[in-house]
């Protein structure tokens, strides 16, 4: 039977901003990445979160971003790979600490936003954030863009790569996914991108924007949680995809 | 022989703004207490002073405050106790990611500034550091001002207290440090400050302002690292106990 | 005819975190106070709300607050009455330059959180707040609590006071907010809050906590803008007035 | 008689971290740059700077930069020109009204780090900067790189430009500055550096760094203020011009 992981992003309050769609998404994922501190999250969010995503039984991940609250860590900064490496310890250890804490165990590391994006094409920064897990625990998962330079990296640096996929999005014909700012790169359609999803998960196969099969690594599924229908979604394709007999579990859970 | 631990508050810098005597000073003390990026320090100087103060075979301790780098973390913040307990948890956790990468070991922890001051008279914030210090690991060190509430309240959960002392501060009859704003609450005299310090070490004594001879418990004195002297202090303290035959060494080391 | 300002602190969005209701609610009042950026808001959501109050001809005013994103200004930060002095003047200069660039024009100032609370009690406080409005503009108006020190110092300084009154807040015989601490100090009955309302407005009174009636002077009214049903209660109380012929407007306007 | 305007960028403390020689420059220099908060800079350096500036009888320059503490300024952030117009503006205002509380007047905007190189070429950035320098007020002078798209936009603009020269940088025989990952990019030797500020002075020439005679505009000279050396450089700079015959003075003073 074919296994996904369906990740989410949480953890993403801060202060007085509060996420109150978090303790809802955590029933339709199997792990989730907790934001720490930089790009969104604080020390109160990232207690909390780890302690319910504990309760419901999930695997937990560290979700190192730019430190950039103003921006959601969604804006490009021009950091040299040694403070790549520095960013990302600083923030897994945090957040491990709060996991630490509560007999809990850390499972996963998946980079998040600006810092996603670039380490899926820029060898250099991929390198420094692996190093970064590698030297604070070899055992992790990394979470990464299915076919991207952040993949390679973890694995020839030995650690368990865990391929992540996205439903709505679009995808170019090397595998890529298709930039933003082309018109056709989101997916609408929630039947369309059901069938992204069976797709993916089923055959290994992802149809490009312009019509061509392609074969995709489909390890994760990335649950979006910050828009407004998006506990709606997440219940959806956890729904269906359970229907379809898919066993929905964290990597080596 | 007696022994005497040296602290020093070290990794102080931010960005562009450096600490030039670290490495000097660590030659004249036997821990470190390296600032976590909240009242200081970011994630540049963090890696930088642990491997520095390994290099120097040094106790390695973290040194969280208040998150307050324009504030120095000198500044009084209404933080809950469960707030108290988050950010202590949160700075163990970055610095402590830091150790892990270098294969070191984190050695102690001492609250900074307003955090130190508070926790030492106020019975729930003690309460909140000491707790998160466990949480954390309970064979850390715990540094606390001698005779403080911060120490009674590590020691009530079974942590390793390690009573600090100054060596140019006077100290009230009750064993209390001299507020600051009183004139003669700080000792000017570079003897002066000596022969205190040989009080509190060789006899475990020290003579309050107004005169009085009052027990005092000193396993750790602080050197002060940011004043523009603080190198030939520190270089004077260290051959002065020396000389006098004090063994200088962290606890269990 | 009775006359009352309705005023609500908008703007207090902050990067990816939005404030929504921010528009429905310009409908409703007759003065804003912005964040300006250091306990809410940012240089986006100061633009914009300037833009959007400008358009609904609202009075402008400034919402400077202790720097504390992560605690919404709500924390008690121990700053001397000279960086008091330099946080106002810095957040009214900032926000001046939005309402400049748009030509519009600065009305008031009104402190925020925890530094509007202090300063209500703390006469150091309150003048540095008060001189910092004089010193960039002696023409503003300063809103603040109603019989609070921060009304005395604005007038001893010449400046244009308004005193501001609490639909949701209960209060002590000698006129001063009860402590959110009491359990009756919020009141929770919308027809009590009215009630309440239209005493202070048309007999320039309120019943206290115990009972007894107070007289207090009733300038300008704070609209919450912060619930989930901030709106319909911001237009319930707006229409219940203009029903009873209350004129709405802000002072001098 | 030749004129040149000496600009240093000052009041870049940060809270505990002191810049110690911005009294002993402002001795040697014409205009200075504030810092304003978002890559150096606080409330209190900003005072404290405007007030010892004023008393020199100093132009008064605001220093905007990215939002940037920890890289102070130095790294390329991805921002929106909706966003650099904003953070100009926010930046323009919170100094202003430290000048103005003190009944100076703002004379110039001179963009830091990171901002000023991206401006240089980037039409887009340029043009959301002299547009919140207009917005402000159109009276004002512009500092930019001489030679760059700054300096066209802020003229397309109607605004007063201001051509910077360095005396320490190698030129391009495009009349741009040498990037600094070049070897020869910087001028060590300070006769070499003495001697093409006489060439862009009094001949308005530089020699590029491949030996060929290009033409430029020296209206104003930077003088460093973040090395070691800062003073006696400033000292030497200054003497030697007023020596030569050269006058010292900011634009329209």
């Amino acid at each position: 039977m074919p296994i996904i992981d369906l990740n989410c992003d949480l953890g993403e309050a801060f202060g007085n901003y509060k996420m109150p769609n978090d303790p809802e998404l955590m029933k339709y994922v199997s792990s989730v990445n907790i934001a720490c501190g930089f790009h969104a999250g604080d020390w109160n969010s990232m207690q909390e979160t780890v302690q319910l995503a504990m309760k419901e039984g999930l695997a937990l991940g560290a979700h190192p971003g730019f430190p950039d609250l103003q921006g959601f860590g969604r804006r490009e900064i021009q950091l040299s790979p040694k403070e790549i490496y520095q960013i990302t310890l600083y923030q897994i250890g945090a957040l491990s600490a709060f996991i630490k804490a509560e007999k809990g165990e850390l499972h996963h590391i998946k980079a998040h936003g600006a810092l996603y994006n670039m380490a899926s094409k820029n060898k250099s920064m991929a390198k420094a954030i692996v190093q970064a897990i590698h030297d604070f625990d070899p055992s992790l998962y990394v979470y990464g863009l299915s076919g991207s330079v952040m993949i390679q990296e973890a694995e020839s640096l030995g650690l368990k790569s865990v391929s992540e996929v996205f439903a709505d999005r679009r995808y170019e014909k090397d595998g890529s996914l298709s930039p933003r700012s082309l018109e056709n790169s989101m997916i609408q359609n929630p039947e369309d991108s059901l069938n992204q999803i069976r797709d993916m998960i089923h055959r290994g196969k992802v149809i490009s924007r312009d019509g061509v099969e392609v074969s995709i690594l489909a390890e994760t599924l990335c649950i979006h949680g910050d828009s407004s229908h998006a506990v709606s979604v997440a219940k959806t394709v956890y729904s269906q995809l359970i229907e379809e007999g898919v066993i929905i579990k964290a990597p080596g859970k």
